[in-house]
C-alpha cells in the first residue's frame, strides 16, 4: 500500500540487479512485492533484452496479469524475446479482443502460428473477431459476455454469474436473450443482487437499451459509452442477434488514439500509430515528406502573386517588410477558426447544418480580432514614422482588416465543407490553411496598396 | 431494442408535437419510451425553452438517470429553467462528484442557494469535495464507496454490499480499512461472489494496490486507471487515510478535455470549456486576440530582417519571390517536430531525459526531408528558367536543406525546454515556432544569397 513510486525508482534498481546473478532473488522478490502500476512503468521503460528478463522473474499470474495491461507494442516486444510455449500460453490466456489487438501487430507468419496453436474455442473466437474490419466495433468486441434467460429467477441468474465470472470479461452487466441470441433486455449485477431471489429476471430487466452493429464505426462507439457512462455496450448482428459487447476499458484508448491521429493529421502528418521514440527515421521522414512537398508546392503559386506585384515592391521595397507579419497573421487567425471548427466537429458540437451559425459568429469575431490588431499596427506605423507615413499605415492596417476577415472566413468554411464530401475535416487545418490565406493575404495587400499608394 | 436512432428523429419528433397541447400524451408516450441515448442526444440539441418543457414530461426516475448523464453545461441550462423546488431535487440526488461538477458551473448565488437546501448529510459531503483544488483528485472523487473490514467473511462482506448497493456509485470494487480509516487492500466483487462464503477478505483481498492522493492532478489519475483497466481508483490523504475514489466514468472526459485544451493551445487559442457555439462573441474574440496580436508584433521582427537585407533584395527582387516558400515550409517543418514531440510528452512517450534520441532523431529526418525537398526546388527552378540561373536554383536549394534542419531542431527542443520549466509544451507549437523559424529562415536565406550570388 503505497503511494505510486516514481518509475525511475523500479526502472533504476532492476538495472541495478539484472545484471547480477548474487542479487537475482533479490530482485524476484521486489519484483513479486511491486505494483502493477510501477511493473507497467518499468517494463514500458526498459528496451533491449530488459523487459524478457523482468518478465521471466514474475510469478505466473502476476505475469499474466501484467502482460493483459502492457501496450500492444510492448506486448509484442516480450512475445518475440519469450519461448514460442510460453507466447502461445499468453496469448490463449488474452481476452479475445486483446488477442486480436495483438496479432494485428505481430508479423504474420507469427500470427498465424501462435493462432494455430490456441485451443479450438479460442482460436473460433479469435478468428470470428479477425473476420470484421479494423476500427469497427466488430472487431474490438468480445464474445465473452454472461448470457441469461428472462425465465430465470434472481437467484439462478446469480448462480450463472458465480460459473461465469472467471472466463468472462465482465460479469457486472448481464444480457438477456431468446432462444434465436436476439437481445431481449440487459442487467445490472447490482440490480440483480437488489432484487428478491425469487424476482423473474423479465420483471427486473431493462428492455429498451442502445446497442451498436458490428460495423459502427470504434470512435462512435466511444462516445456513446463516454455519453452513457456504461461498463459496456452490446453489439447487434444485421438480424439483432448479440454476437458481443465492448467493455469500459477499450474507451479511454480509443478517444487517446483519435485525438492523436487528429493532432498529427492537423500538423500535416501522416498519423502513425507506434509512439515516436520506437518509429523508424525512414518511415517518420515518409510520414512527413508528402505534405511538406505538397505544400511547399503550393507556396510557390504564392511566390507567383509577388512576382506579379514585382513593379509594386520595386516602387516601394519598404512594401517586403510587412509581407511576414501579413503572411503569420493570416495564418495564425486562420488557424485558430480551422481548429476550434475541426474540434467542435470531432466533440459532436458542430455539424454542417450550423454552417451559417459558425459563418456569422466568426465574422464578428474576426471583424473585433482585425481592427484590434489593426489599430496596434497603424499606432506602431505611425510612431516608428513619426507620423510622416500615414497611407502606409492606412494601406497596412485595412490590408489587415481584411485579411483577419478572409483568413477566419477560409479557417471556418474549410473544414465544413471537408466534412460535407467526407473528406477528413482535420486536413484542413493549420498548414493547408496557411498555404491559402498567405496567397489571399498577399493579393489583398498588393491591391490595397496600389489603390492607396497609387503606385 | 433498436439501434440507435439518428439524433434528428427524436429532435424532430418533438418539435413537431411540443408546441401543440393535443399532442402531448402522445409526446410523452414517446419521450417516456426512447432510449436514454436518443434522449440525451435530444436534449443536448435542443435550445430555448424546449430542453426544460421535454425534461418535465418524463417520467421522476428516468428524468433523474438522464440528468445525471447530460453534460454540464445542459445541466446548468435545466436547472435555471426549473422550479427551485425540482432543482434541488435534482442535486441532493446527483452523486457527490457530479454535484460538485455542476455546483461549479452555477452561478455563486444559485450555487449556495442549492447547498443550503441539501441534506446535512450531503451537504457536508459536497463542501468537504469543494475544498479542495479544481482540476485534483479531491475535487473529482466521490466518498461514496463501499467499505468492509478485513476480519469479515466473504459472506458476510457480501451481505455489506446488498445494503449499500443503493447509495454507493460502485460496489464492483471494495475497499478494506483498518479502524482509523488507512486502507488495508481492495477486492473486486468478482472475487468476493467466487470466493467460498466462510473465506476471510484478508486471506482474499489484494494487498498491493496503486493509490492518489487528494492533490494528485487529474490527468495523471486518467492516466493511471486508463493504464491499470480499473472501474475505480482509492484515493488517500496525506495519513494515508481512505477518503473517496474516483471511478471509470470520468477518465475518458477527462482525456477528451485534456487533448481539446491541448490541441488549442497549439493552435494559439486561450483554451475555452465550453461548446464552440456556446461561448460567447466577446469572449472567442478574447481568447484569440492575446496570441494574435503577441505574435503579429513578433512578426514585425522578421520584417526588420527583410528591412536589414533591404539592398540584396534591391539587387534582386526575384529573391522575394521565394519568401513565402521558405517561410511556409520552415513553419510546416518545425510545427511537425514541436507536434510530434508535444503529444509524445502529453503521452507520455517522451521526457526531458529523451532530449539528445530526439535531436539526433530529428537531425537525421530533417537530412531526409531537406534533400529531397531540395531536389525538387531546384529542379523546378533549373526547368523554369531554361537552366540559365543554376546559382539562384543553388542558392534556394542550400536554403532549403539548412531551414528543414533549423526548423526541425527548433521545433523538436522548445517544447522539451518548456516541459523543464514548467510552462506548457503545447505553447510552443505550430504559431510560436513558425514566427521563430520564419526568422530564422529569412537570415539562412539572405545569408546564402549574399554569398552565393555575390550581391
Amino acid at each position: 500500500m503505497n503511494l505510486p513510486t516514481p518509475e525511475k525508482n523500479l526502472h533504476d534498481i532492476i538495472l541495478d540487479h539484472i545484471n547480477d546473478l548474487a542479487k537475482m532473488d533479490a530482485l524476484k522478490k521486489i519484483l513479486n512485492e511491486a505494483s502493477e502500476l510501477d511493473l507497467l512503468d518499468a517494463l514500458h521503460s526498459l528496451t533491449g533484452e530488459y523487459p524478457g528478463m523482468v518478465y521471466r522473474l514474475l510469478a505466473k499470474d502476476k505475469a499474466l496479469d501484467v502482460f493483459e495491461q502492457l501496450d500492444t507494442d510492448s506486448q509484442q516486444l516480450l512475445i518475440h524475446a519469450l519461448t514460442d510455449h510460453a507466447a502461445i500460453e499468453i496469448i490463449e490466456h488474452l481476452p479475445p479482443d486483446d488477442r486480436v489487438r495483438l496479432l494485428d501487430e505481430l508479423p504474420a507468419k507469427v500470427a498465424k502460428k501462435m493462432l494455430a496453436a490456441l485451443s479450438p474455442n479460442e482460436r473460433s473466437m479469435t478468428n470470428l473477431l479477425m473476420g470484421y474490419e479494423p476500427d469497427t466495433a466488430g472487431r474490438i468486441m468480445t464474445p465473452e459476455y454472461v448470457n441469461i434467460k428472462k425465465e430465470q429467477t434472481a437467484e439462478e441468474a446469480l448462480e450463472r454469474v458465480k460459473i461465469d465470472a472467471l472466463e468472462k470479461e465482465t460479469i457486472y452487466t448481464l444480457y438477456i436473450t431468446d432462444s434465436t441470441r436476439k437481445l431481449e433486455g440487459v442487467i445490472s449485477l447490482r440490480d440483480l443482487i437488489i432484487a428478491e431471489p425469487t424476482d423473474k429476471i423479465e420483471d427486473i430487466m431493462e428492455k429498451i437499451t442502445t446497442t451498436v452493429s458490428t460495423d459502427t464505426d470504434q470512435e462512435e462507439v466511444a462516445h456513446i459509452l463516454q455519453k452513457m457512462d456504461w461498463l459496456a455496450i452490446p453489439v447487434v448482428d444485421r438480424e439483432s442477434r448479440l454476437v458481443g459487447i465492448i467493455t469500459f476499458d477499450d474507451i479511454a484508448q480509443i478517444i487517446e488514439d483519435e485525438a492523436t491521429e487528429d493532432i498529427e493529421i492537423m500538423a500535416a502528418l501522416n498519423p502513425s500509430e507506434t509512439p515516436y521514440l520506437k518509429t523508424g527515421i525512414f518511415r517518420q521522414a515518409r510520414n512527413r515528406i508528402v505534405w511538406l512537398m505538397f505544400l511547399m508546392l503550393s507556396a510557390t503559386f504564392t511566390g507567383f502573386i509577388i512576382a506579379g506585384f514585382e513593379e509594386t515592391l520595386e516602387a516601394a521595397i519598404v512594401l517586403a517588410t510587412f509581407i511576414p507579419m501579413l503572411m503569420d497573421t493570416a495564418g495564425n487567425a486562420g488557424a485558430q477558426s480551422a481548429t476550434l471548427v475541426i474540434r467542435g466537429m470531432a466533440l459532436g458540437d458542430i455539424q454542417f447544418k450550423d454552417l451559417l451559425a459558425v459563418l456569422w459568429r466568426e465574422t464578428r469575431v474576426s471583424i473585433i480580432c482585425g481592427i484590434a490588431l489593426a489599430t496596434a499596427n497603424f499606432a506602431r506605423i505611425f510612431i516608428f514614422t513619426n507620423g510622416g507615413d500615414y497611407l502606409l499605415a492606412f494601406t497596412v492596417s485595412f490590408a489587415l482588416i481584411a485579411t483577419v476577415i478572409m483568413a477566419k472566413t477560409v479557417g471556418c468554411l474549410l473544414p465544413l465543407f471537408a466534412k460535407k464530401i467526407n473528406v477528413d475535416p482535420a486536413v484542413m487545418a493549420t498548414p493547408l490553411i496557411t498555404t491559402i490565406v498567405d496567397a489571399a493575404a498577399l493579393i489583398i495587400f498588393f491591391t490595397f496598396a496600389t489603390l492607396i499608394l497609387h503606385i
